[in-house]
């Protein structure tokens, strides 16, 4: 009869564990000795130790892209063994477990919320003590089994007042320019910034007459491809997260125009003549 | 009715976005959400940036090994937005999604193409307008999706008259030596050569009595084992691929011998006395 | 009829392929093409190269939480092409597929062994000869599918007098102290030792009153997290192995305390006053 109701169902994890080691995989089988039929699919785990803001960066531009039903796991946690707080909330129509220290920030800035709970009904807690250092495999795992066998978040615990939310910076109008900054850099070294089209197309309607400068060096108009640039030139674009991102054509961007986290993005008006 | 014919197809991926970022995982949602039953293969996300030719030689090491029906998906793209066209192919019983620039060099010298196509059908490109930057997401995934489901590729579009390959460098006959070079640096730093052993065995018939020569040192005769030389020493073999190897006996040959691509390898007669 | 028994199983692999290049995904291909219904779960790719030791420890943390009847593929194989044997083994409800080169200590030490034999049967291996390099691909991985398929490991080859087993250094008492070493460093730059609580207890039974010691350097009591001591500062605490760790609350140990493996860790009792 139990058995009848289980069904393929799709978990992510996204954490600061590395590959290297053996904390994923034990995080992986944790969950398929309680759920079998997951089907599991890592997001990341080489998210930079401990580093809150690009996990909830990385969660938020992946996140939306898997199917309804889908179950996320987080567990970039440096709070591990502390009073910090585990939640599940739903957000579209996708569940969400994480520690609570802002992960969640960019998902709830883009994704409804539907439902958040603060994991701590007894009954699907696990019964043994967990170890200190290692709530991904003894907490989030299991929670996890309740979760993808059908356990509704709201039988996990009661809804808090407030639950944590990064502060991340915003651009700002200046003149006639709107200044942001890098608030991510890909894989790739593009410098993705602060700014998107939507909030730029409100103070710069003409998409096609604005010119945008890294640390105050021009890089150009809005380009349609990194390749509308020679090999090795810089150049701005709108992103596939709907981003002012400044690249190189074929080239690392953070390098060659030595910037990073925190680097002025500025878009302005292009001169005529 | 249309649920019916839904099974588990395995999909592979390869592509250059790295495993830090939240690039690999979007594309895998994008494939879930249209084909929940597909079942993810990472053939690998860790290729050199924009490194085609690199990508070109693991496809077509690790695809053959894959069951028939097996779909890839391929994202090595620095070409992405302009008009580079995307490819779809049966070579062999499996099927290739690609980007026209080469990556598909070694497959097609390896396996027998079947068809091939241009990805152009309206019906089967998504409605909205794709990023400039991520076609892995926003096309490469929708395709794939369909392919999955059972669509097939005649239907994406037109037979292309051409389709590009890259040059790769051949072995020469120099007097009673073959000479070739180094095309692929493993994970291991084994270097390993454009020479196969159909080829060598062409000019060399008796294999066992020849002598390898890296940048011009001697590494021995073919061996039968890394674990043939003592720790630490240089050796030849015939490796997985077919393809004459230099290695390291639990080392890194490509360190050691200061050595990488393009590093001539020799493989001449052993002088007798 | 045969269909009727395939059924979906899990395997996990472990190996130093890294994740760069072809070949853990050729070994995976080559299981799936054997058995495709097989569930794959990647342990590691990136064990050190030929580090026996480490895919040891990681094996052993990471295989336990698995569900019963995982099959285990470890490819972390410096002798590969010499006489070293292939073993099969279950220990608890699991199989493991590996080289006779110790690296199956760990779980040796702490899962119950119920059979194991050396794979010898032709029937099972591959009738081609198989690579002098790639055995991960050739024989591993289709023995991996007749395991899979339900092909008992007492089909596989007669049992072994005796199989591989590493030397680990053992903590050893010192006067009023527990005298250990570092044996592992995590993703996080943590100190793993050899000194289990279990151990510990028999010589201090007051975990709360003692002392620990990195290479002569005071860390303090076992805390009960990482974070109940200030960000940046040194701790001690048992882990999620049951084994003392020495960590930086936020930081690399390894780095900060100038360890690694090898270093001693010394757990003695409090001084009053």
């Amino acid at each position: 009869m139990a058995r009848a109701s289980l069904k393929v169902r799709i978990a992510t994890l996204l954490t600061d564990f590395g590959t290297n080691g053996p904390y994923a995989a034990a995080m992986k089988g944790a969950i398929l000795r309680r759920y079998p039929l997951a089907r599991l699919v890592d997001i990341s785990h080489d998210i930079p130790a401990h580093d809150v803001l690009t996990a909830a960066f990385v969660l938020a531009q992946a996140a939306p892209q898997f199917p309804p039903g889908t179950v996320h796991v987080v567990v970039v946690d440096p709070g591990v063994g502390t009073q910090r707080r585990i939640m599940a909330a739903t957000f579209g129509e996708q569940t969400f477990l994480f520690p609570d220290n802002g992960v969640i920030t960019f998902v709830a800035e883009t994704m409804p919320l539907e439902r958040i709970v603060v994991v701590r009904n007894t009954k699907y807690l696990p019964p043994a003590d967990p170890s200190a250092t290692f709530h991904g495999r003894d907490i989030f795992a299991p929670i996890a089994g309740h979760v993808l066998g059908g356990v509704d978040i709201d039988r996990l615990g009661p809804q808090p007042e407030t639950y944590k939310l990064l502060e991340v910076p915003t651009p700002a109008v200046q003149g006639d320019a709107l200044v942001g900054q890098v608030i991510y850099v890909d894989t790739f070294g593009n410098l993705v910034s602060n700014i998107t089209d939507n909030a730029l197309v409100q103070t710069h309607p003409a998409l096609d007459r604005v010119r945008v400068f890294c640390a105050g060096r021009d890089v150009g108009p809005l380009q349609g491809a990194y390749g509308f640039v020679d090999q090795g030139r810089p150049l701005a674009i709108v992103n596939s997260m709907g981003r002012i991102e400044v690249a190189i054509n074929r080239g690392r961007a953070c390098d060659a125009l030595d910037a990073g986290l925190g680097t002025e993005i500025r878009v302005q008006e292009a001169k005529s003549a």
